[in-house]
């Protein structure tokens, strides 16, 4: 067969089509393949290879071809979309760096050393914490301490 | 007195040189003033205006003069700084955004309807978290969610 | 039905090409949906996601397919256009805050204390107000107080 | 003489600090000169140029020297300070631009025909808006429209 | 019909095609419409909504569909195109204004008080005018001033 | 003597100071030393070498030292100023080539050939033209036409 | 015909297609047409416009259609392509001028006076130079000095 | 002696100075130290360490300290000057790149097969060329050429 | 025929699913064609012309057409990607750059004097080596040192 | 003690200045203090933190105040300097990471899986191979592979 491979961006747009015209939630895809959520929706959004198994329960699930399958199997290429972190949405975390981001290297260092929170052996939560003067969104970020070792 | 109040950012270098030379942790000073601790070295750092009790506090804790205390006390303007996030320890946050960010996105958006995370009614913590496979930096960004409303 | 959902800037070109050829005005349509006409444009244009009930009146409206309700109805990734920004109706906007952004700046903060405008508790409003030397054009900014709270 | 002139950055570097040493706001100083709020912060942080008998006015209230005098009185050069639009209070207005622009740009088109909102013939101000949800900010915009006119 | 309008990229290729192809010249269309010729070239490449008279004119002129009509109609969005500004042709005005940009500010100041030169109430035109050395390309911006006036 | 040459912009810093507090006029100067205005004020901004002669006369008419003198003679470098292009004033220039540019360029090619209007063997003039609605700044731009010749 | 005009860089593949598949070398082409190898190489790529009987030669020769020699007779937009000059080939150029530019200013001023060497009025030249430690590019650009002249 | 060495850009601005004031060519210089004048030039304003003895001769001749040839000695760190990249006189020659850089890539691929021009073993020379039509810039490229090599 | 050449991207697209789909290692395929691993690799995805054999090859193990192979044995052109070098696994050695480039320089200095790797007579290496602690990936850089030499 | 802490660039530039007064190489350094000498030059340019032990026998060996001392054991920041890119010395390695960057990430996830080679726990060592057509620059890249591991 020598056609390329789909695009990841067009898997995850038919992905994302499929699953709000059937109604599902993410955390129903995630839950069905038994992975946590947030990796979930970046793997099906392109940002992380999908094991084989999971990517053919989530075409399957989803109606979806085999070339979806194909697509989400792939090892991405994870670039920085410059045009993307300019939505509120996700400004907002990049303004907290802007204010904190310092703040957070100095505590790092003063707790740990010299050295890096790994955002490859890393985890990202999202969750809702109720709130009387309004719910809060709240996000963790867990990523395994790496020192400066030569 | 016709004379600048002092740049934030010199008032921050005087604070860091006396914290280090007098052995203090930035947790010492927190403690001392009785402020969360990523509040309090952000607002040292010139990222919050810092209120002039608790100016005067540290301003004496570590010797300096009261130039410093004048500048911690002012309104800062919060700019970003292009070349700070591509130091390693600051970038990874910058990095899981990039590779995340459009999960969160969609994730917060399914879970709070349109809106975003604050980033001004907000906090952010940072913990170590022991883990036999190596202790971990957990980052906690926690905002209230604002939803768009007319 | 596997296809990507019509992208929200193909949505908005039909809508304005089927308003125009039928010569009605925005406020016609912010008048048929009774929502605020800013608003009503904006949210067209894509930067809004459209309620079900109100995007099936636009495209009934306008002789337009179900592609199109669908699309109105999905969330918006809102990315700024560096492009559009130097269109001279809207450049100007921003040359004015330019010139004023930090007298704003200033005078929010004496007025508020340290926070911010929201851009999403917020609204904002153009008008035409008569004047001997020229009409004028009025847009009013109008969003909530949000003080930098810990 | 053969010095140059003061730049306006430090004039008004002087003046932010005597006006705050002395316990005086904008609007006092405002209405000393018998000018409007904005336009007078605007003018003082180096955005016009000053009348002479008002810079005189306000050097002598703040207790400066004939050096700030001279400066205030200049020609500006009106430079666009990308880093200053990152701060939070300033950059939510950029935002609000990205999101409504185009519809601003749409219904000016509409209400007055190809044109745009003078940002030379203009006016600013800013209000506090009581509100039980909350304080909120208005900033009113009001430039003279001008067609585009061979 | 429910398709979007040509954008005017297109019309202006469609455009300039038929004019090549016919021999005529940009200022035979100009005279045809009764149009400055500088106004009409810039109209017909999109910068300007065009009367619907005229439109018909040229489209009826160059022998081409209603869709050019439809398209050159519409009000612009006029944004600057960096990558066009490299052109030599159009490199050396801003070259220009590059070197002699700030004195014209100053004379512009010197004698009109503070202002600018109107690009709006604005027309500009191009000439050849001989001369021994080499024939000269003389172009001429006429805008109305318009002073800072609140 | 074993130090550097007055860099052209102090050398413009102390001119313009003299300029002003003698109540000069631009043209004053340029009368003085028989040269044409804008050129005189680009040349002294620091834009253009200035002959010995005429250097001397600048300086002793504005009572300055010869450190002066030497920095006006000198051949410059001439950097863009992206900064200073976004003063208002010299910004509309800009935005006219934006919108013109294309046009220009196309009438030139029409009229001319292949090839540009030398931005080097080129003067510019400005001048105000009475006119009922507003007077106008007219800005020449008058360079010798260079064909494409190999 | 209302067809847009084959752009430039659409006929420039089919040329480069032909040229190969023909195992034509450039000097072919240039010699068919009587001109300069690198002004024909330039021209066929779509950086000058190309008189019409040599337009037609080259199509001929290379049995391509009428549509690449309306595209080749026209007119180009020039511009700098800023991913191109990344390429290692085209980049040491641009080294080169990084590290010899200001030392090629300084002397082209202390030879000829003030001005620059033209782009227009310009020939450039390539050829080998056989050397025993490796053979050596030899790249020559000739251009007309043209001085800076009121 | 604890002080930093003298910046090469330092030295260039003192034996600029000194160049002048002696009124000295760029050519007395290299014929007294026996270099090439663009590689003379060049390494004075700081491109290349410069040979003790040469550094010495320099220095000498001018009349200026050790310092200057302590620093002119260093090996420098070559950075691109984007600023100076845009006078007139250099941009001239990124200009012919812009237009001439692809046909040269293709040509030199022809004669010399995969590599490049190298800016390392590299020489380059100014000259003028007597013409009647206005002498020329005759600059002269010339490197060794490199081939892709594993 | 009178197509454009296949562009390497979409070579290299087919290349890469061609591969997948038949269960092909990289080192499968340079096995076969008798090349380093790196070179193959970077070869097949576009940046070197492969030669004829070398192409025929390829193309025949993995199925593809004659458009391929004709497409491979072109010249590239080798355009920085700045987007792909925010991937994190190409990151990190850019990252590497940033900490140890200016200390690499100073060692290659001080070793061989003025001068540079060279990246076109050069090849690269990756490999794995076993560690109990974690295996790591070792990438050797190895060229030709070239000295700067007039 | 109330003096702000020595930049690490200012301790670096001293450093470097007496390195080479002294005569010492690079190795030199490294020996006394027992380190791996890319890693010394890195830390003493200020790239990394020196223990207070190694610190204190590098500014007695180079006679140097203890200033310089407390500046090189503080923790830095590693911004990315974009300028110090453009080094030719440099910018070979950042080309050919362009030509050769895909490839090592194709292979490196084909060898270990989804993941990175860590820039933190990490090595590098430069060094000289003699060969027959030149000695080699050979720069050894070695670090821990770190899988996406959530």
């Amino acid at each position: 067969m020598t056609a390329p491979i789909m695009p990841k961006s067009d898997a995850a747009d038919l992905i994302v089509a499929a699953r709000i015209r059937q109604g599902l939630k993410w955390s129903d895809i995630a839950e069905r393949i038994g992975a946590p959520v947030v990796w979930t929706v970046a793997a099906l959004l392109g940002k992380h290879p999908v094991p084989a198994d999971k990517a053919t329960m989530v075409v399957e699930m989803l109606g979806l071809g085999e070339g979806v399958t194909e697509s989400l199997i792939q090892q991405p290429t994870r670039v920085a979309d410059d045009a993307a972190a300019t939505d509120p949405t996700i400004y907002r975390f990049h303004e907290a760096l802007a204010v904190y981001g310092p703040a957070l290297k100095e505590l790092i260092h003063e707790e740990f050393g010299d050295g890096i929170m790994s955002a490859i052996n890393f985890k990202v939560d999202v969750s809702r914490r109720p709130d009387p003067d309004g719910d809060r969104v709240v996000v963790t970020f867990d990523g395994k301490f790496l020192d400066y070792r030569w």
